[in-house]
């Protein structure tokens, strides 16, 4: 059993950044983790009709984020601390999806690993590890 | 001597993405690098008045991609190929700067070091090493 | 089907550094990757009975190699350009398993996963992410 | 002024690993950083000549490790968190040197900036950041 639910981790994410408000999606959360979408629009794009690394960066954080939260339950103050990432392959404009799973749950930090695919597609856009730093519970 | 001037960095920034014009401002280019300043607003804040973990990726991204730039003229197909920041310290919500310096300029791969800081800040925000794909010269 | 099979990889790397003879054993290879184990001495030991970070950094290096050159053959001009890797959990000091999972296969590059475990365990000790420079095929 | 001299850090290099000792030597230490270096042997060679990436991020490592204790007494109980290291120049088989920065010396974790040269050399080896978790203090 997971802390929160798909739509608790939605409720929460929405709520979270007022002034800009996120349009990302969380579509599944579960033990295994947390898979979440980007609607992808011309303003994310990159010339060559590909998204922005930016935009991915941006995902691959959100999912990392969520990933623990689902875990831990609604803290607001867990904060990145380090993310690394590799691009492998250009994706074409559509809307991407990230999956994230806890590598690890610490009493001060958590790493999550983020597959990144275009929607409906088996290949890897980008592949992250992201660390973050969580408060004692 | 660099490939390009701080103002045809500018340009150059300013006409290569038509569909979401990066607000970014070029301070300085020279051999030792490209000083870039995002100009923050609320919408790129957090809770707690920071500065967003993914702002802070696109403004290095932004400032490693300009320092290559600088180095071999205005090509626009390098491609970021990976990403690593830690972040260090929580910032205001005051514009970022970020100073790129190159660390290798090779045949197929660039690296660059960023450092970010707040506007007028000595401590770092933020520090990352990102490498380019660049296309042969 | 994979270009070397697991006893060529061992010849190879049994072969490849005469100066310093590896001791790491290739246990299997696939489609799937290559898994790869360090005989753990004291000699990778550190104070609380735990093994070294260079060591499973080593270890990690070897498997993202092997992972590669099981897909392309023996080119021994392969080079690691980068290399991430999370710390997880403080492993015993027994004998370290790396699973190598190459995520892209490029012209130029290739990128690797890399999960650490413990013999006989399930648990991460650490998780790696590897790029390697390839030569031309 | 640091917590320990250069020779207070080599002393304590010397014993903390009674099962494979260091050969590393404590060049310098001051404000600003750490300076360590590898005499490097013929057991540290890869074909052609070059320096092992093992032992550059052995050498790495260490001297984040060093720069960390530097600052903070002789805690036995530093341990990385992540290392990130982007290989730049194949170096000649030569004594490798490496000057750690820490960037921050938080509560929790400390993030060292590393610079890896070949003995005399001005060009960069390899650049790494590198995340200890500290005890507190």
């Amino acid at each position: 059993m997971t802390a929160m639910t798909t739509a608790e981790l939605q409720a929460f994410l929405l709520d979270a950044f007022p002034d800009s408000p996120s349009t990302m999606i969380v579509e599944d959360c579960g033990e295994w983790g947390v898979r979440l979408r980007l609607p992808v629009t011309r303003a994310h794009g990159r010339p060559g009709g590909t998204v922005s690394g930016p935009s991915l960066m941006g995902l691959a954080d959100g999912a990392a984020w969520l990933s623990i939260l689902a875990q831990i339950g609604p803290v607001a103050l867990a904060v990145t601390t380090s993310l690394h990432i590799d691009f492998l392959r250009k994706p074409p404009l559509v809307d991407m999806v990230a999956e994230g799973r806890v590598l690890k749950l610490g009493k001060a930090l958590a790493v999550v690993d983020v597959s990144l695919r275009a929607e409906g597609a088996d290949e890897l856009v980008a592949k992250a590890q992201v660390t973050y730093s969580i408060p004692p519970r």
